[in-house]
């Protein structure tokens, strides 16, 4: 039984409007940031292997128009 | 700079009801999981140290009562 992560994140070309409401929210609490993106974060423990993963991914946690994933072993 | 990923995920004590949901999804879809959490995955990129980060994301990132933090810098 292996544990993933997957972490979701809108694509650099996609404005991130979270993230950059985040930014301002920060940053005028004083803690300054030079870059603040937001997404998801999927952890999944399965006995499949990690083409499996990314083919669940596709299928229904992301949306590779305007999405990126990163998959881990963790 | 710097840059972070801060995983946040609910507790395990905290019913993760989006992650249910989304288990149940796959599931049916022919994809057989044991365990799935959902969280949110911030990407940050700064010049401040992990302590300053922590500190932050304490602020206003998470919830400490439900939520539980991995910071990582990438």
């Amino acid at each position: 039984m292996t544990k993933y992560g997957i972490k979701v994140l809108p694509k650099k070309e996609v404005l991130d409007s979270q993230g950059r409401a985040v930014q301002s929210v920060l940053e005028k609490a004083g803690f300054s940031l030079d870059d603040c993106h937001i997404g998801k974060y999927f952890e999944v423990k399965t006995d499949k292997g990690e083409v499996e993963i990314k083919k669940m991914a596709e299928y229904v946690l992301f949306n590779p128009l305007i999405e990126e994933i990163t998959i881990e072993s963790l």
